[in-house]
């Protein structure tokens, strides 16, 4: 990072990572470019053999489509190396006091994205044995509580929504899975849903972890 | 981790990290301790107010058994902090190529530990949309291809084993479901098992990506 020429950064990843790109570094914000065109810069500067720093906020491999970028990158024939990250997946959990798996609790963690909750496989979802993490809009909460509710999740589950998580501005709402689209209506994004009986560590788990900042 | 006065790690974090506490720390490796002794240990000496750190491999959050050494504190009244690692969910897979989410190949990934495969709910794994990762041992391998397919996964699913992943001794074997148990069988543990239409990225991603470094 501190010998980059080029850094594309997200627009969430933290301030004083940009700033340790060196001053004369080209700086460009992700957020109002393309797929198409992120793809299309990475490969122009690393032709012209540019150290170039693709900053994601979590990691580059989970929902991160890094693995688009590389392959631009693969069939230009630009060298890379990829950096794994802390990923929203477990970070955004624990700073809400959630494990996402845990010994006699879950033994396994599915973790889904979803622009469209119609298109999930919400059978499958349903009958997922341990925690849900869902990376999606909050107006698609309802929906997808629905869905889980009618292939077979207790409408009992307990549920936490994550708003902006691990930020200064995180908030979060419990509820159980019947009733959260309501309670979670007003959270501002972007925020993570957790599915399943690691919520019920949360009450535990949160309140002496603050105390130790 | 430069300020403190005890740390308890794991056997296969990097030495380079456990060299940064002070010289007068005193350094506990977990490996030969019961998780009851760990979580005794961290209590006691949290108790008489030295500052503790607990480095674990990977996430403590994700099979970290992170949750179980939390609640051990808290029940003590003792304050801590969790900090989220990068996990060997993504990390491994990434370092042999395969990013474990990837636009119309995997919109979603369940990550699993077995000790025991006979255990595993086999039907929900074999029905779930995305990529499969399994901590487990390569002695239950068999079986669970076995399981899987049994369960309607598709024999020609291709599957990594990733022995000693991000290490200098990694080692990979690429195979389809229903050969993989043989051709990994003489890999050395740890291992970290994928299962899914990512792995086909790995051939393509893996070449540049070994070029940069």
């Amino acid at each position: 990072m501190r010998a980059c020429d080029v850094v594309l950064f997200d627009r969430l990843v933290a301030p004083d990572l940009v700033a340790e790109a060196p001053a004369r570094a080209l700086r460009i914000e992700r957020d109002r470019l393309s797929q198409e065109n992120v793809n299309a810069l990475l490969v122009a500067h690393g032709r012209r053999g540019r150290r170039v720093v693709r900053l994601k906020g979590g990691d580059p491999f989970v929902f991160g489509r890094g693995g688009e970028e590389a392959l631009a990158l693969v069939e230009a024939g630009v060298p890379f190396e990829v950096i794994p990250g802390v990923s929203s997946l477990s970070a955004v959990p624990a700073s809400a006091g959630i494990p996402v798996t845990h010994r006699g609790l879950a033994s396994s963690v599915t973790a889904f994205a979803a622009h469209d909750v119609e298109q999930l496989d919400a059978a499958a979802l349903a009958r997922a044995p341990g925690t849900l993490v869902g990376f999606m809009g909050l107006a698609g909460l309802a929906r997808l509580a629905e869905r889980l509710i009618e292939h077979g999740r207790s409408a009992a589950t307990p549920v936490a929504v994550v708003s902006n998580g691990t930020t200064p501005q995180e908030q979060v709402v419990v509820a159980p899975l019947g009733a959260v689209a309501r309670a979670a209506q007003h959270l501002p994004t972007p925020a993570l849903v957790v599915v399943g009986e690691v919520v019920s560590l949360r009450e535990t788990l949160a309140a002496l972890r603050r105390s130790a900042a």
